[in-house]
This record gives structure tokens, sequence and C-alpha cells, in this order.
């Protein structure tokens, strides 16, 4: 291979001072997960096709990443029934396939791949609840730290590869579930020095108040995207958008209150309650938001704030009660760094019924990029070597090596250059690397059982025995 | 779905507390790491498949998994060239398949599959190398701790998704470098509490000595296997298995004391000396074992014992120095638990010329059975809940989490129960989380400000204010 290697697109490599931040952000996330009473568990990179297929809407299936059979791959299943038409398909430019040519294809696929790179932590996780339920008891408070595999086109702050930092609890509907992870976001980015985080939060049930009271659920989508846009674009801007979706005049008059929808979250709480008093499923969101709200003005966040948020409509697919998302302070131009919600039904797809669960998610790589525009990584994120011992031939060698050894046995991290090179070479080591003392033991120094300890910053140097090099070290 | 969900063989999920004796075996590798001067990298998942094919030879090839192109993978190239016979061969059942055949086949798997999951962490770290040569300080000492995937037929111990943590340095021929990664693996096999380990080290050298003598490099490895059996089948046998294998009857009688190869290290390194004194490279083999021998006479292991192995082979296709294989206390039937050694031309393959390496790998799913097996994990590996307080209803719910609060600020692991259920179901939530302590505070407790703590092993139960309660669960 004559070519530099590279790797495939939308993937990275990490370096050591990489590893260090991003080791740093999830150590202070496990910690916290941990005092929340979270347990770990972690699930293959790969999952049964089957088990990923169809939970993601088409755009998800089309995006997930799928494993050829291994060994004769075409052969698995001895003989097995092609689409007829394959060797033409393939043949074929993109373009000019026919939608039941596309079936066919897709079915080709399945016979060729069995297994796909997990695309989330949640399916695995409903799949693993169901699989363990025997197991497990609940409710339930697992989290987990692993990556996942996207075949989305890669642009900034957007990868194929890339980790997600899910808590979640099933077995228990209690609202004080919302309210602990509120609490936990606001514990996570408090530890982390990202102060002015907002926690925005909705309901599933305050939107499908909206579309009872609008009459038109098939038109939701379109109504909270335009509302979305109220600073932007105005009132009036709005208000056309959502004539041009098709949602009439009468049923944006009906829920003219969100129009002015500002305040604090009591007074919104307010103006829900009239305007959703019409829709029992409206008034128990507001209801769930209520309590929520309430209980954290009594136990206040750190330095979150709280936001009652009615255009937050992600993953509406699935979510049924809160929702949250978690925005960078002001002046951060970045998306979500955080989000989550409710699903009343999250192992349903998987044969066990009635099994609530509500979870959040940290955005590593958003918050990574944060804290670095912020400045908001500690100076040292991670144990670096603390002193070079110098080679000068193997006789010194070997007296630091014993030293060295000493020096670990206490918990210091110290290192022989390897090789007798030239003193330059091994301080430009020790300079590049910031090692901040080298240790140089010659003839003189080995007779009398001392090393010379150089500081790299002052540049002073001094004689010393072993015990106080060692306090030296500390 | 209605049948239970399941996931790929040869996969796992791990659970709570697997996880838990999993991050205590990685954690103390990785202070070891690091105490030793190693940073970590990290590489993706999935490299370009023509990094990794060739690499590991034709067996190689084969276990590894190879992931379609995402989106129309046929037509990634607009108009590809199909192998003319693809529509036959895909309806043929895999022994009908001709060897010219099955390179078409492999020419089409190329063609839909560019991207494969990496198969170890040597080759990702030799392409990271020179891809990143111009950002990386020379001699660079890397650890890496990541999952690997291989096709391989799944069997007691062997997975198809599993961890490798290795340390490597590349830039530096010194053998300090040998000297000191036997000091790690004693390092972290004495931290971990494992004491008997023997860390068996040969030099490829020495085996290419060998050949000289025998007058036959061809039968390198099967004059190896057949000495290695010298315990089992006695001299008589291994001869005549030598023989069978086609090595002469000269060239066995040339290396007569390898049949008597035992005593101590020194003395095996003099009757190597003898042995290997006409060949050069073989002289050079016992030069360079002798070196970490001496040294480490002087510098002794704590815990493990060395022992040089003639018959060690591992890896034999690209060391080209020392080999190391670390086997786990005697009694204790498992394959090897570490291994590793030197490769003068590690980067070579992505045409970075004259990089020398070395480094060991630790063998984490054996070393989890191996502990598991003679029972050293310690009795708490994670963190768990100290305490849970019981949801007697909405209002004590909310004293009680005022004090949780309180309390997971000062690091105490604390949780409410989510629901008000039955005193019954919450007290065995406790029980069957051996959690140690239920706090329990009704109407009297709050009106006074107080707790009622519940020792779950004594049964014991007293009433406590908030800096007691807290002292208590400190």
């Amino acid at each position: 291979m004559a070519q530099k290697p590279s790797i495939p697109k939308g993937t990275r490599d990490f370096s050591p001072i990489e590893i260090a931040k991003r080791s740093y952000i999830t150590s202070i996330i496990k910690e916290q997960f941990q005092l929340f009473g979270f347990h770990p568990i972690e699930t293959p990179s790969f999952e049964n096709s089957d088990t990923l297929m169809g939970k993601y809407g088409e755009e998800g299936d089309r995006l997930i990443f799928k494993i050829l059979n291994s060994g004769n791959f075409f052969f698995n299943k001895n003989k097995i029934n092609l689409p007829k038409s394959i060797d033409t398909l393939l043949n074929n430019s993109a373009d000019k396939i026919e939608s039941d040519e596309r079936i066919e294809l897709n079915k080709f696929t399945g016979l060729i791949s069995e297994k796909a790179l997990r695309y989330d932590l949640t399916v695995p996780f409903a799949r693993y609840v169901v699989q363990h339920q025997n197991e497990i008891d609940f409710p339930f408070k697992r989290y987990q730290i692993q990556p996942v595999w996207r075949a989305d086109r890669p642009q900034k702050g957007r990868f194929r590869e890339f980790y997600q930092c899910d808590a979640d609890v099933v077995g228990s509907k209690s609202l004080w579930q919302e309210v602990d992870f509120i609490q936990l976001y606001d514990a996570v980015f408090t530890k982390l020095g990202l102060k002015g985080v907002t926690i925005k939060m909705n309901n599933r049930k305050i939107l499908s108040g909206i579309a009872e009271v609008i009459g038109a659920s098939d038109k939701l989508i379109d109504f909270t995207v335009a509302l979305d846009k109220l600073d932007k674009i105005g009132e009036e801007g709005v208000k056309e958008e959502m004539l041009a979706k098709g949602i009439s005049e009468t049923a944006i008059e009906k829920v003219q209150p969100l129009f002015t929808f500002t305040g604090t979250a009591s007074e919104k709480i307010r103006q829900l309650k009239e305007l959703l008093s019409s829709s029992d499923v409206g008034m128990k969101g507001v209801a769930e938001l209520e309590f929520i709200i309430n209980t954290l003005q009594e136990i206040p966040l750190s330095t979150a704030s709280l936001d009652l948020d009615i255009t937050l409509a992600r993953g509406l697919n699935y979510y049924t009660g809160a929702i949250f998302e978690v925005s960078a302070p002001d002046g951060i131009n970045m998306g979500s760094i955080g989000g989550g919600g409710r699903y009343d039904d999250l192992t349903g797809i998987f044969g066990l019924k009635n099994v609530s669960g509500v979870g959040i998610s940290f955005g590593l790589d958003r918050i990574y990029l944060v804290l670095e525009e912020l400045g908001l990584f500690p100076e040292t994120v991670a144990p670096s070597t603390k002193a070079l011992f110098i080679n000068f031939g193997e006789a010194e060698a070997f007296y630091c090596f014993k030293t060295i050894r000493k020096l670990r046995n206490n918990g210091i991290i110290a290192e022989l250059y390897p090789d007798s090179s030239k003193m330059n070479k091994q301080m430009k080591y020790a300079n590049n690397r910031t090692i901040p003392f080298v240790i140089l033991a010659g003839t003189s120094e080995m007779e009398n059982n001392k090393y010379t300890i150089k500081n790299m910053q002052s540049g002073n140097q001094q004689e010393v025995d072993f015990d106080q090099l060692q306090a030296l070290l500390k």
C-alpha cells in the first residue's frame, strides 16, 4: 500500500489528549449516574437485524449499517430463492429502480446480511429488558455509555460513529423520575462547570391537547414547527405559515394565547389550563408539568434553569409524556446537548406490554465542543509522566530502572528514556511531553546513591537522595 | 415480534455486576498502563477494508466482519462491472463453487462492502502511527482498550465480540522496553491479587537459529509443535513425530540438548549458547534473552515468575524479537491470559519503514474467568445504593427528596422509591438490591425534622436528625 492510510468518512481517531478530555466528561456523567442509583449495562455492538429494523422509521432503516453474513455468506441457508431479476437489478443504476424492484433488493439484502450495528441505545435496552425480564427487579435503573453507528451524511459535529450516554428507568410511572432526571442534568452540568444551561421541557399530552383543540392531529408537527419561528418571523409570519400548511383560521384563533406565551413557568401553566380546558389529555399533561415545576420550585436547581417550551416536539413518534431537551448557555451556537422523555410502551415492540420508561441522554461530542469553546476543561485532565530518567548507558539505566520501580510502587509515573541517545534528544522528548522533572544519574550520583533532579520549568537542578526525590515528585 | 428477542451468537449482554467486575480489571490495567507512562488512543470500530484485508492471513480475512455499503449500496460506483456468472453463482450451493468462481465472489463482496470491523488493535494502531506520524513524538507509548470482532466459531471463552487491552511502544529498539513490559505484567497481576502467573518468554531469533542449525527453516513450526509435547509423549515420542514430519535424524541429533532443556533460566541460556554457537542470528537472540533475564534477576518480579520456553512460537509470522505469553497459576485450566512480542517492521505494511514496535496484550475475558474461579474479586466491586427512602405519598416523598439531594451532594448514593407502593414491595426492592439502609419518614418524623433509619442486616432502627443520618451513611 503506497498511499498514506486513512479512515472511513465520518469516523475519528482519538489522540491521548482527546481521550483524556472525553474521559473527563464521561467520568463525571458516570459518577452522577451512580450517585442517582443507576447501574451500568452493555449490549453487543451488533444485533440481529430484525431487532433493529422497522424501529426508527424508513429513514432510520436506511441509516442502519448492515453486516455481511460471514463465511460463504450467500449460502448460509443452503439453497436460497433469489429475486429473479437480481442480475438485471445489479447492473442497473440507482435511479432506474422501480419501487417493487427495491423491495426485491431489500429482500436480497436480508439474505446476505442478518446482523446490523446498533443505531441507538434505546432499542437494544428495550430488547435487553424483555430478554432478561426474569432476572430484573423493576423499577430498573440502568445507564449505558457505548458507541452507536449511523450511515448519515457526515458534517461538522455529526459522525458515523459516536457515543451515546443514556440513563433510563423502566417499570415506574412515577413523576418523581422526571424530577430526578432534571436534577441529574443539573448535577452533571454543574459538576462540569457548565453553568447556565436551559432544560427545556414539554409534554406529549399537551401537544395532543393542542391537536384536539385545533381539531387537526395530523397538522400538529406543522403547527409546532411554525410556532417555533415566533421569535424570528413574528406572529403574522407564523400565522401565514400555518394557513399555508392548511391549518384553519378558526383553529389558529382557538390557540391565540400561544402567540403571547411568555412569562414564568407558573404563568405559562395558568395559560395552558385555560387553553386546554376542553381536552382531557391536554389537562393531564398540564397536571404532570405542574407537579414537576412545583417540586423544582421547592428543590431548586444549582446552575441550570428550567423552561417550559411547547414547541419542543423531538421524538414525537414515541414519547408519550415528558419531553426534555437541554440547550447550551446563551451565546453558544450549538444544537441540543441532551434530550429525553417518557415512552409508556418502551418494550411493547418486543412483546412485553405496559412497561413505562423514561430516560435522558447526554450528547458527548457537543458537550466536548462547548467545554472546549468556553475553556472549561481543567488544566490537567489526564495523569501524565512526572519524571523522565535520562539514559546514559547500561549501568546508569540499570540504576535508574530500580529507582523507577520504587517510584511507581508509590504511584509516581516515571519513565526511563529507552535508548542512550544524545542528551539533546532525550531532553526534547521530556519537553515535547511537558514532563515536569528530568532525573540525571551518572557515575558520581550512582557512587553516592544520589540523583540530580532538574525542574524543567525553572531550569533549577539539585542533588538529592531517594527520599528527597520521592518527596519532590509526590 | 412475538418470540422473545435474542442476540447474535457469540455476542453478550453484560449485567451491572458483570460490568462492575470487568471495570475492576480494566481500571487496574489502565492504572498500571498510566503508571508505566503509556497514553490512551482510540480508533474507529470500522476501517477501510483495504486497511485490514491481507494482514491476518487467508484465515484472518475470512474472519473479518464486512459492512455493507450504505444507501443503495450496489450503486455507489454508478455502473459497476459485475462478475458475469454472479446469478448462477448466487444460486449454487457453497460446495459447488470452483476456486476461480470464489475469486469472482470475493470481487463481488469488494463491490458491495468497503468497510470492515476491526479484527485486532495492532493493525489499526500501525495505521494510526503512519497516518499521524507528523503529530507523534517517537518513541510513542500508547495503550488501547477497545472491542474487536471476529467471525470465529463461538465456543466456551471465545466470542465474536471481545475486548483487547494492548500496550505498545513504537520507535525504539531498546531492550529496556522488554524489561518494562515484563514488569508491567507483574505489576498488573500482582495488583489483581493473581499470584503465581508464569511469564513465558522466547525470541524469534532463537527459533531462526534452531532452524539454521537443523537446516530446515520450513520445518520450524513442526519442530516447535512436536517439542512442546515433550511432557506428554516423552523424548522418543517427540523424535518419532519429528521424523514423521520430515525432519532428518541428523538435524534432530544436532539439537539433542533441547530434549533435556530444563533448569534455571541461566542454565538454559548456557545450553542455548552451546547449541546455537554456529548461528549468528541465534546467538543474537540468546544475547537479548540474557540481557532481560540478568536485569530481572537484579530487579525481581513481585509475584510472577519468568520462564524461558523455546517452544513458544505464537505469532511467528510477524514477531522478530521477543515473544511473550502469560499463563495462569498452576492448577487453573485456561489458555494464555496475555501475550505479545516485538515486531521490527510494524508500520511497514502502511509504507513507514524501519519502525520497531514491541507490545503486550491482556486477555480480559480469561482473566475474568480466572479471578472468578479463584474467588479473587473484591466483595464490593461497584458503588451501590446506600439508602433507600420509603415513599409514603407525595408530601413524604417531597420531604425525602430534599434530603436525598443533600446526601448526594455529599457523595452518598441515595434513592427514593418512585411509587407509594405497599411497604412490602418497597422493602423487597431494598432487599433484592442488598441496599444496607432503609429510611422511613412519616408525619411524625417530618414534624420533628427527623428520620427513622433501619439497618437492613441487623433489623435495628433508630430515629436520627440529618447530621446523624449523614454520619451513619458515610
